[in-house]
């Protein structure tokens, strides 16, 4: 017997046939003798329509009422999952985030979790309840509801896989895994059995939308073990019924630590994100204090700096200075720096919205070297010009132009020796 | 300075525009100096839709998972007239059942008010802050959303307001007060100034679908001064402005104790109701017991019996016992004496769906003779038979074959000088 966390997404609860879909998995695993907890977010496009209308009732809205409003879509799935449960012969009830409670702190609307009462939910399990838990929602200050921002749904199963101590926590979504990189850019992409905490850290936050950053890192904090599934799979086919009961793998990709990966690979895949844009400032005076200059007034901004690199002119008296930051907030940054102009003194502003960052990851490059010398090589053997490089132990990201993504992201693949057969 | 309770329902509150419109008559309250609760259903169409899921999930579900589902609707209107009358300048909060808490008892999906906690309310007057109430809901045991069934919202507002000890009650709804009949059957109807609980009890009962019998029960209880008006209505209209400063007359209709109202009429309105069978059996044995043998079953079977006649045989012996239940119960109500006739022993039975009743309401009656007999009189001389009468303290009910009902809802309308000018 386990104890298990699953979580299902919009998609996933989007009507009741898809509700009862779900209601099927979870009957497996209940029929396995497993102990479970399931976390549901609101069916998809209610968390927009409601999102819409506090829009629409004031552009300025009290984001304590805007939390009220919207915790309101998790609401209503979680009592309709445990009403499908129960019609099915699966014990169940419904828990909203003040009933647990999931305390939180911190702003409304991007709450943190602080604490999760558990007594409810062990007598529960005591009488062999499936406990449905509202996504996405807690108990903020002065008995108001709270919310945890997009994405909040996978943050609180892992913390409540986390509270509850389970052996797994599955993220059911509309993928059946973690690939070794976007399978629409190569069909030779493989899923990996296994990756760890760090490196899906890593392929999170370089585009690979599977899993929310902030999840991940709440799991790597907490060792809790994560599967990445498919929701759109049999309930009912025989090799998951197989997997449920130990005597088969299991589906999809489990999130987990390094020690429980016996062979690491070297690079365990390539991500890439689009949403780059980069800033090249000309003729910056190389004197203490230029940084602060440049980077506080972005910080205050809000707006996000990722890569940053400065080449020393000759007298040493000059130099320029590039950094990235997403695309969205170009504009943004531009005229932060056109408004510090004075303070910073730089001769030129050149800015780049078209280009593409590319990293390669893998926990094994720690203990090898040479990993960024092959990259190099297979995108300078394409022709691929790398304006920026920024190394971190476990990946190394280049920008380029943004029309060669497709063909780095397949040479690297290839290159790592990643490629499986062709999908 | 007064503080009032004012509640909108459905179609009061369906969008975001009608919800500016709300805020407005809100607005208009506090700008008076008054202390203001709003009570809100869910949008018109929300609650249905949220049954149908609940339905549609299957066909037996928990009631605490429906309470919780179906609750939601009144969350997402509380949060977002909140968040609209901020916008206007008027600061406000939205307020759970759980939340203030509005404790419940008995059955889930029906349940009752048992106590309302005015600390937190108290609190927000005190800040010069609106509460928005979400209606229809409160907490009940184990900590679990519990609803008060169709109408609670109405039913919500007034226990607030006795809580409270409000002034007033201000019921905002589609129509623009109590008329002495329904006016789609005579223009020559008119709206009512003031009417007694008693009154507007037996009028919410007899048809005149204003007020959720419920509500009004409540009202008489705890003296709750109830004020039925148009939601409809311009919230910035001068007349209004006027009134809501008390230097004119309310609008609408105030249901309100007998002291309050200087003149009483003899007669005050005349209401309808086509959701009646009629049900006779023949030769039933005139023998102690039998009344329990037929209305026993009947009453096991939750059927709500209303008008009882019974004619004595010349003999003695036998008698025919004539009875009413609504329509929608008739067939039900056949199946159930059929089931008994061994026990009650009687002859034939004879179901007539086709009936109306009609009554003629006014406290006056109690002080005066001679209107029954006008009455009969009316309906004589328009050639209407009477099939069965039945009279309380402060009404005169008869019931007739359906076809005559405009007839006679126009005639007694006439004969007990209740006609206005045509509208």
């Amino acid at each position: 017997m386990a104890r298990l966390v699953l979580k299902f997404g919009g998609t996933s609860v989007a009507d009741l046939d898809r509700i009862r879909v779900v209601a099927a998995h979870v009957k497996r695993e209940v029929d396995a003798g497993n102990e479970v907890a399931v976390v549901v977010s609101a069916m998809a496009g209610t968390t927009n329509q409601l999102v819409d209308w506090c829009k629409g009732a004031a552009k300025l809205h009290d984001a304590r009422e805007y939390d009220s409003v919207v915790s309101a879509g998790e609401q209503i799935t979680s009592g309709l999952l445990a009403i499908t449960l129960s019609d099915m012969g699966v014990p169940a009830r419904s828990w909203l985030g003040w009933q647990i409670p999931l305390r939180t702190s911190g702003v409304h609307g991007a709450a943190r979790i602080e604490t999760i009462e558990t007594e409810g939910l062990e007598q529960a399990f005591a009488e062999g309840r499936v406990a449905v838990v509202a996504g996405f929602q807690g108990l903020g200050e002065n008995n108001r509801i709270a919310t945890l921002g997009r994405g909040g749904s996978d943050t609180s199963a892992v913390a409540l896989a986390a509270a509850l101590k389970a052996d797994r926590c599955d993220i059911y979504t509309d993928v059946d895994g973690v690939y070794t990189t976007d399978p629409r850019i190569t069909p030779r992409a493989r899923k990996l059995a296994k990756i760890t905490y760090e490196e899906m850290l890593e392929m999170a936050s370089q585009g690979a939308k599977v899993l929310q950053t902030r999840s991940v890192g709440m799991a790597m904090t907490h060792q809790v073990r994560v599967l990445v599934r498919s929701s759109f799979a049999d309930p009912d086919d025989p090799q998951l019924v197989a997997a449920t009961n130990g005597t088969a793998d299991l589906p999809g990709t489990l999130v987990c630590d390094e020690e429980e990966i016996m062979e690491q690979e070297l690079v365990t895949g390539i991500a890439y994100s689009r949403d780059e844009a980069k800033i090249t400032l000309v003729d910056v005076e190389d004197k203490p204090g230029v940084s602060a200059a440049i980077f506080g007034p972005l910080a205050d901004a809000g707006i996000n700096v990722d890569m940053i690199v400065q080449n020393v002119s000759e007298d040493g008296s000059m130099t320029d200075l590039t950094f990235t930051v997403s695309n969205a907030e170009l504009d943004k940054a531009r005229s932060v720096i056109e408004g510090a102009k004075d303070e910073i003194g730089y001769q030129n502003l050149i800015s780049d919205g078209d280009v593409s960052k590319i990293s390669v990851i893998g926990v094994g490059m720690r203990s090898h070297t040479g990993v960024a010398q092959k990259m190099f090589r297979a995108l300078a053997d394409r022709g691929i010009n790398i304006h920026v490089i920024s190394t971190s132990e476990i990946k190394v990201s280049v920008l380029i132009a943004s029309e060669y993504t497709e063909l780095a992201v397949r040479a690297l693949h290839t290159a790592y020796g990643l490629d499986g057969e062709a999908a």
